[in-house]
């Protein structure tokens, strides 16, 4: 039994600190859980756009993974940017060897900024991989129709979370905070229950959202590294991102991160 | 006028959340400072030891200082593990150029393990391209003999921090952890006031101890960050990392981390 929740993030190095591992340990450490990380990618970032990347080599990668994992474990993990098929099947191939309970998968293809994070050829790896070992995988609209290799209508979002079940994980989050409306609705779908929820929360005017995605899954995977079960670790880390994004910092002249550290105070 | 302080952490990255980046960015988080970061190496890592690190190319460190001091800027900044003499010289070259203000240079030479984390030969860079624009240093004893090039009576700390202080800083914070007795005493000078002070606390007896270094430096940048003047940061964050040393973590079977969450809960 350990003194405190531990979890491990899987993802990218955002330099600007808004996103990737950095809003990652942020979001584990003001919600109480000690954070680690394997990196995968050192960007070169800021709120305007991505201006480098460096994808690690997939052996230092699981190398990282396998240190904490073999040393210290963790309570639940979180995957984010993972750059190439080749990372992407050492993390599975680790994460399975390892047998990580509470894994959240967040398929990140594409930074705010829209410049591209994972490998046009790497989006089948991650469904053939990496999706049957998460517990949750947490899509936005466009990552979905990604996964899916088809677009997805407005009133079709339903169908589209079974559909990403049915591709071999157990339960999903549709995001659909990049769609229109006053209210920023995702659809959670738990095949294991047969539990179907749409969460909605306002919809704030704001440009400061870098990092929304990052912030959101790894508050699902800080809660369910303190024992929550799936349906409110999901519902908390909604909240929390809600916040979140409500206390969006203008910091930078492009979007600028979310708010860690004053989300932190609603719980 | 920023919503929020921001503190940048150039340094390695610990996979296992202890030290670093990680331990500078939880701290930073702690304390209510936004947290942004260029890391310089990519160390694989548990409590136990370093079991590989790769050290990244200058140009990939000096572009992330760039991409985020140009967009979003800092109101203090720290240095940890550098690596090599290049990167050394590297950052001290974007420092110098952005004109950062608040520079606290921790002169890490040695991981808790006993790895060793700065090239040899990256010693005279450190002193003559670093130390010179930073508004502290705060090495351990070890750290301080390979800076001067000479073992340290234990009774000639004083003598040792103005020696330091004519190599070009402004002020130095001489840490005596590494020494015996009851109390861990730290010496700080600046040079600035002719200001000298011996800053005592409890030693607790734990083998956690993993990242102090990092954090008391990082906890001295966040107060730096948040305006304090650098008296009142150095004994803020000593009395940061006093209480996250006495809350120390049983995590993994070498040193554990020291516990920043609960630390920061004091302030």
């Amino acid at each position: 039994m350990r003194q405190i929740p531990v979890a491990l993030t899987i993802a990218g190095s955002d330099s600007g600190g808004g996103a990737g591992i950095q809003a990652d340990l942020k979001t584990f450490t003001v919600l109480g859980v000690y954070g680690m990380s394997a990196i995968t990618a050192i960007t070169v970032q800021n709120t305007v756009g991505v201006r480098d990347a460096l994808v690690l080599e997939p052996e230092l990668v699981a190398a990282q993974i396998d240190a904490v994992l073999e040393d210290i474990g963790c309570d639940a993990a979180k995957t984010g940017m993972l750059g190439t098929a080749q990372v992407v099947r050492a993390v599975a191939d680790r994460v399975a060897a390892h047998e990580v309970r509470n894994l959240v998968v967040d398929p990140v293809m594409v930074a705010k900024s829209g410049d591209r994070l994972l490998a046009e050829d790497a989006s089948s790896a991650l469904v053939a991989d990496l999706l049957p070992l998460a517990r949750v995988v947490t899509p936005n609209l466009p990552e979905a129709e990604a996964l899916l290799g088809h677009e997805i209508a407005e009133d079709a979002m339903e169908d589209a979370a079974r559909e990403i079940c049915a591709l071999g994980c157990r339960a999903v989050v549709l995001k659909g905070g990049h769609g229109g409306g006053d209210e920023a609705i995702d659809l959670f779908f738990d095949a294991e229950t047969e539990r179907i929820e749409r969460m909605s929360a306002p919809r704030y005017d704001t440009r400061n959202t870098h990092g929304t995605g990052c912030t959101f899954a790894s508050a699902i995977t800080a809660h369910l590294a303190k024992g929550l079960d799936l349906r409110n670790a999901v519902a908390m880390g909604k909240r929390f991102v809600t916040e979140a994004i409500r206390r969006g910092l203008p910091l930078g002249s492009g979007h600028g991160p979310t708010d860690h550290i004053g989300a932190g105070r609603l719980f």
